[in-house]
Order: C-alpha cells, then sequence, then structure tokens
C-alpha cells in the first residue's frame, strides 16, 4: 500500500514535469513512466491516464490554494488587514508554485468534464473568500466599491496571472511581490489607509 | 507574388488556430498543412517552420497591441484621462484577441533566441508606455505611487491574464472590462477622480 502510493506520488511528480516542459497534449504516458523510472505498463497498473494525472495536480493545487486563501482570511477581524492578508497570501503562493499553478491554470481544458466541475468548485470557494472580504469592508463603511465581484475578479486574476511571468531569479522576490499586490488592493477598493 | 501572401497568410491562420487548440508542442507541421489545405511540403516551400510560424503570430499581436497602447497614450494630455484609456484599451484588445493572445503569452518560450529578443523588445515598449504614464501623473502631483515600475507591471499583468478566462459568451463584455480595469488603474494610482 505505501509503495503503491510512492509509485502513484511518483507518477504525479513526472507528470507535472513533462506537463510543465511540453504542454498536456505533447506529453505522452511513456513520457511520464520514463520520468517517473518506470514502465508505460505500469502507468496503466496504477489507474493513472495523463488526464488522471492532470486532475490530481490541478486538485492537489486548488486544496492548498484554497486552504492559503482561507487561512488568511481568518487572521485579522480588521476588514483592511483581512483583504490585504488574503491578497498578499494568494499572491505569493502564486509566485512560489509557479510551475504547478501554469500547468494547473493552463490545461484546465484538458480535464474531462465530471473532474472540471470539481475543480470549478474550488475556484468558486476561493472567489467566494475574496468577495466576502471585500463585501465585509463595504458593510463596514472602509471599502468603496461599486462592483464587488469585478473587483474581486481583478484581484484574482492580477495574482493568477504572477504565475506566467514569475521567475525565480527575478528582480522581485515571492514575498516582496504579495506585500505589493496586497497594498494595490488596498487601493482598489478605495481603502484610506 | 500575391499568391504567395495569400498562402502565408493561410498558413499563420491555420497554425493559429493548431496551437490555440493543442499548444505549440502539440501540433505538427503536418496539422497545419491540412487546416490550410496544403500538403506538408507546401509549408516548406513557404519556408515556414512551426517556429517561424509562431513567430509571425507573436510580431503581429505584438505590434498591434503596441500600436493600441501608443495611440491610447495620445488621446488625452491629462493624466487620469490618459492611463484609464490606455489600460481600458489594453484590456478590451486581450478581451477581443483572446485566442491569439492566448497563443502569443503561453508559447513565448518556444520562440528561438533571435524571435524572442524581438518580441522582448516590443513588450518593453508596452510597458514603458505605461510606466511614463504613471510617471506623468505623479509629476504633475495627481496620482500617488511609490513604486512605479511594479504598479505598472500590475496593471499590464492584469489586462494580459484577461486573455486566459474571458469568454465571447461570459457575463461581461469586453468593453465593459475594459470601463472597470480603467477605473481600477486610477485607484492604483491614488488618483482622487
Amino acid at each position: 500500500m505505501a509503495r503503491t502510493g510512492d509509485a502513484r506520488d511518483r507518477l504525479v511528480r513526472a507528470a507535472m514535469t513533462s506537463f510543465a516542459e511540453r504542454g498536456f497534449h505533447a506529453t505522452t504516458t511513456r513520457d511520464i513512466a520514463a520520468g517517473a523510472g518506470m514502465s508505460p505498463a505500469a502507468v496503466y497498473v496504477h489507474h493513472a491516464s495523463k488526464e488522471e494525472l492532470l486532475f490530481l495536480i490541478s486538485l492537489a493545487g486548488h486544496d492548498d490554494a484554497l486552504a492559503v486563501v482561507t487561512g488568511a482570511a481568518a487572521q485579522s477581524e480588521d476588514p483592511a488587514d483581512r483583504l490585504r492578508e488574503i491578497v498578499r497570501a494568494f499572491t505569493t503562493w502564486h509566485a512560489e508554485h509557479h510551475t504547478t499553478a501554469r500547468v494547473v491554470q493552463y490545461e484546465i481544458g484538458a480535464l474531462s468534464p465530471a473532474h472540471r466541475k470539481e475543480i470549478a468548485a474550488r475556484r468558486r470557494g476561493i472567489e467566494q473568500v475574496l468577495r466576502e472580504a471585500i463585501g465585509y469592508g463595504v458593510q463596514r463603511g472602509v471599502f468603496s466599491c461599486a462592483d464587488v465581484p469585478g473587483t474581486a475578479l481583478a484581484m484574482l486574476s492580477l495574482a493568477i496571472d504572477v504565475a506566467r511571468w514569475f521567475r525565480d531569479d527575478g528582480d522581485r522576490s515571492a514575498a516582496a511581490l504579495g506585500e505589493l499586490y496586497g497594498d494595490l488592493a488596498l487601493r482598489m477598493v478605495g481603502h484610506r489607509g
């Protein structure tokens, strides 16, 4: 049982590497098997289709990101601190996990309809945390925001796009970028800091 | 001569469709030839490698986007109107050209070093227009912005990411999204509208 888990983990990691390098469609089951040091037949023994491996990667990534924003939202009762912390943490996460995030974001269309539905539920969860944090500040009278869903969408989009261009050896650290975007989020809701 | 141009245009369009559907790496020259209604040999007659076709698509996309932001920047002497118009136009462009923009943004790593350099120059040009527009408002005392390059980066990133999630049949039109993001950009520079 432990060995089976190990083998599956190796397959997931090998799939991740291949998808990141060549994209989902250009990756073959043979590539993944070779990356995991297994025979192509072994991949099927573990019931691991290419699509299922993509789903496992996507699921783990979304669960992790949802936990990050939920945890951030719980850190403060102050609307400004809460929103800044959510955007800071979500941005930093995308910088630190840029390879995973790129695969997960760009290959979402390759998931089966049933798998896509499971991922969509988690994405709505993340969006909901952000909408509530903005709405909470509006309700408290410290944010001015005429379009809460649109502003939440913009903040998520800003953080997610970090995965596209972030490089580990770039000018800005993941932490510094998180700080910058957290502050920009407060400006986007008209908070007078 | 005209016929050669037509054939190349057909190849570029067919390449665009294949890259958008399956990604650059999973697209074969044979796929592109079939999409253009040509034999694979005809592709080589037109000196069109897969990479060269990607470069032509990327070049046209970047030239178009650069013209859009440059044109937007020239429309007003007022710093707020200028910045809003640049972000509005750049955002709307990414919504309207989301298929092209996705291919161009996600496959940039597949370009040859020489081609990548040509594209990078245009990207710096777009970034420069935005930095100047923010700097202009700071200089005039109507924007407050401690990190002009970081804020310019965030605005570009916000607009570019539209290509990832925008759908023609979605809730927001390209125009409405441009308006929203133009307004958010003014908030990001602390403009008191």
